[in-house]
């Protein structure tokens, strides 16, 4: 395996993917050509304008950057990809066209095989065991909420601390996450933005200049340091 | 039908359903018992836990509260009741215990019959067509997302105006249900924390001191002022 998991895809005042070009420029290194998942479509813009701004944000790799909107046979597109990126947007839709498209066991496949993998925040979400920690709006109906599998946990991409002046009573992510584990046993890293998760076959390693949340069943939430191994937490 | 479908419990810095006070009085008088539907769990508190605290913030009326999970046949219980209060917490496990205990179609027959109704928060979210406007994390997967269309419309409730000084890169809810919209042709209703709507059989009218945000498929949203009539928003 061999995964960028972000929690976001854009820092606030920088561009899309601005902060990622670095780990960016190795990731994708052997790739001639990444093809790029659009289905989650942020603002519900359309797949072609989605794979518009993937390519500008990639331009830096010179790279041809293809949506698989534009492939005749998706599965086959991802399972001779040299590099797949999944763009964020609506969870609960990228995971509908997932299952309808049947491309949950594809997409395990090619990412257990190596192909180099990126995931910003939707894309992000479906790397764990559900999709039951997204942030997103259920806009759609999708036949399923379990996920890729690649993380033996959940994330919370966006991850956001409790705001001690806020006067609005909605849940804190925090309350949301505390609930999540009153129904599942399942940990949640909740990955800030600026953070991201690099997954090899041998590890799962915090990358970025902050720390990670950490939500265990029946634990008080705890704090870790980039470069921490996650290998373990299961 | 006789529905007070309320944004939120509880006011910063007030206590539980204390806003509501003077609306409630007036709702609930002809009913000597209120059946309380408790299955949201805020923050994953027991069904006793949530019932107690309905019981603490309804005690002003005077009246019986008894929660649905003490009662022998639920469906019964909501057939016969002389008045309900849905309480908030997660729409998805809400509305999963409704269609688990099949009382979806109990529900809309008794609201249909004139029995007095009181929702807050997730309690709200069930009136509208369907939960696809929730706020709530999707910590289990219910076996459908309708709801029990006591409205001709979605809610959104804990309305949030976006925040022009936000740095961080979730969506705000303006997008969200703008995303919504790419997908369903359903009217949303950003209610603000301190709204309410009253549902009658001829008229749907919005109260509290605060606007609400109309969102319709394909229109630019506009605000409406309290006292304003949504029947015919559909």
């Amino acid at each position: 395996m061999n995964c960028i998991i972000a929690s976001t895809s854009t820092l606030h005042g920088s561009d899309y993917l601005a902060y990622l070009t670095e780990p960016l420029q190795d990731h994708f290194k052997n790739a001639s050509e990444i093809l790029f998942i659009p289905f989650a479509r942020p603002g519900g813009i359309t797949h072609e304008e989605y794979t518009e701004k993937a390519k500008k944000g990639l331009a830096f790799l010179n790279k041809k950057v293809v949506g698989i909107h534009e492939k005749e046979n998706f599965k086959k597109a991802i399972l001779e990809a040299e590099a797949i990126f999944t763009g964020g947007g609506n969870t609960f839709v990228l995971v509908s066209q997932l299952y309808t498209h049947q491309l949950i066991e594809p997409l395990q496949e090619s990412i257990k095989n190596g192909t180099p993998y990126l995931g910003t925040s939707a894309g992000s979400n479906i790397c764990g065991v559900n999709m039951r920690t997204t942030n997103d709006m259920p806009i759609v109906y999708p036949p399923n909420f379990n996920t890729l599998e690649v993380l033996p946990f959940n994330i919370n991409p966006h991850y956001l601390d409790p705001d001690p002046t806020s006067t609005h009573k909605g849940e804190t992510r925090e309350t949301r996450i505390k609930e999540f584990h009153e129904y599942n046993a399942t940990p949640v890293v909740g990955l800030r933005e600026g953070s991201w998760l690099v997954v090899t076959n041998e590890d799962i390693v915090l990358k970025g200049k902050l720390k990670a949340r950490i939500f265990q069943c029946d634990k008080t939430p705890y704090e870790i340091e980039p470069e921490t191994s996650l290998k373990n937490l299961q």
